[in-house]
């Protein structure tokens, strides 16, 4: 089983510390007025490269030796992660190679070229991608940084939370948008750690529900249908290491609906002037689909990322698609 | 004249520090590759109430004694300064009159209500916002908190650049988005206090660019067209005390299309996923405009707001008006 402390949380933070952003805690009286909860926001969308990936990638390449850095690295992702190893890699002089699926958002693809590392798009799905970076690193030697199952990464992830934790520690509810369960079991390992009345809550949309049957059932489940989806950067497969480490700290998994979830990303545009990207937006779904559960508490939304296609944001803003 | 020192900037910057958002510095490797020069942006949109107002607005309201407190305040305003007058007015127990004209967006207007303050609309231009307020300071009593010209709005509003020399302190340039000229003059005093090295020069549209005869001829000219534009928040006339102080610390004043702060909105969408209001994107059309004048150096922008009304943005990004 997949192991990891809230000490490995704390050592990842004084090592990633002076190269990512404090992100702000932003009270959202909009968001309180809206769900009848008290609602708060951690603003990894402002992150450097644009979402919280940085944090376990960055704790994971700096942790590599002058010869694996020498080797390079090589990532599968949606786009965020690869976003995040391409930005850590150049920072250290080594080099990336990423391997996106087709959906991956142009605005993904293009960071990972600003960041200098280099693209291949590999086929329709996540699965495809992962089977050709296999391929790759056996054939090169790269490191594999691996986006939500490895210690590092969910130390790293973690760090989100200790963050917002030494801002504020008294929330009743996490909302954590759930793709692999890095941030998932990062978050709450941090929150069991040092507050444990804090109930950390998964959130999948309807159309890319994985965890869900695996969680209740507590074993891994390949019976899932996967629709198109905003959220983009949720979609994929799981694997069991993630989930049993979750059924040890993580109170429960939500789905909310794809419709609520481009309601969420108008909401947050209208009210707050924030871009954010489908992931994020499962925050806000899960706060107006749940009044009832949610009323009267301290919720804190972990707002994962701002990378949307401007076009795909206007799209939904308008309702066109 | 106008006598704002350093002294006056830190001790505002003591008084509002508990209330603000020490907003993030963020570098732009988007922006520096494509203006040819180092970007900075000063993140003032992502400031509690989504602009840089609340630091004068503040810095004002916490002066008032409990007499004044009790009479109430009152503020007439494009929609920025009334939302940050609203906001301090409520954590000081107090009440706000907001006298704004028909031009101020639906979002800033809907802001001041969330905020607690009472809005009046007050005729096409902000010349009968300004008259109708006179009216109202006369009969009620209310305070009326100036948005530009007074030295506790020009110290307030000084303390952001203040903020940004504390983290960084060696920029070549600071381009300033300006209406009543307020932030233009607040920044240069700051600017000129710890790195006299640093040029601040004011930006307006050619929509709606009274400093520009103004400064240059060193005397107020009343011959300034005003056209419709998407800068809302640096619409409105000026006033000689801000350019008599502006004449001793600010380098220049640059005008910029229209059409090329509309561009400057739809970069910041697409590049970083910030939805920004029009008079911050005045800083991408200075930088976009003028690339042989920056090149190479260090240009810090004042990316002042983000209130912004969501259909205008996607109108804008689909060039749609």
């Amino acid at each position: 089983m997949i192991s990891v402390s809230i000490l490995d949380i704390v050592k990842a933070y004084s090592r990633i510390k002076p190269y990512i952003m404090k992100t702000p805690l932003i009270y959202s009286s909009a968001a309180s007025l809206d769900s009848g909860c008290e609602v708060w926001f951690k603003m990894e969308s402002l992150q450097v490269t644009g979402s919280f990936k940085i944090r376990g990638a960055l704790n994971n390449i700096l942790l590599l030796d002058d010869k694996e850095l020498e080797r390079g690295v090589l990532a599968v992702s949606s786009g965020n992660h690869a976003q995040a190893v391409a930005y850590a890699a150049r920072l250290r002089n080594s080099t990336a190679l990423l391997c996106v699926p087709e959906s991956s958002p142009m605005t993904k693809r293009e960071g990972i070229l600003r960041y200098g590392g280099q693209l291949e798009v590999c086929g329709a799905t996540y699965d495809l991608a992962e089977a050709r970076a296999r391929q790759i690193e056996q054939e090169s030697g790269r490191k594999n940084i691996h986006g939500y199952e490895s210690s590092e990464t969910i130390a790293g992830q973690g760090t989100a939370m200790l963050e917002a934790l030494l801002q504020k520690c008294d929330f009743d509810a996490v909302l954590v948008p759930t793709g692999g369960g890095g941030l998932l079991c990062g978050t709450a390992i941090a929150a069991k750690a040092i507050n444990p009345e804090i109930k950390v809550y998964g959130l999948q949309t309807d159309t890319s529900p994985p965890w869900e049957k695996s969680f209740h059932q507590k074993k891994l489940d390949f019976g899932c249908e996967f629709k198109p989806t905003c959220a983009d950067g949720l979609e994929g497969p799981i694997t069991w290491p993630n989930v049993e480490l979750a059924l040890t700290c993580v109170e429960d998994i939500m789905i909310v609906g794809e419709t609520s979830t481009r309601s969420g990303i108008k909401w947050m545009g209208e009210k707050h002037h924030y871009m954010i990207e489908g992931a994020s937006a499962t925050c806000l779904a899960a706060l107006f689909e749940n009044r009832s559960f949610f009323k009267g508490r301290k919720v804190l939304c972990m707002i994962t990322g701002s990378n949307i296609d401007l076009s795909s944001f206007c799209s939904i803003v308008n309702n066109d698609t």
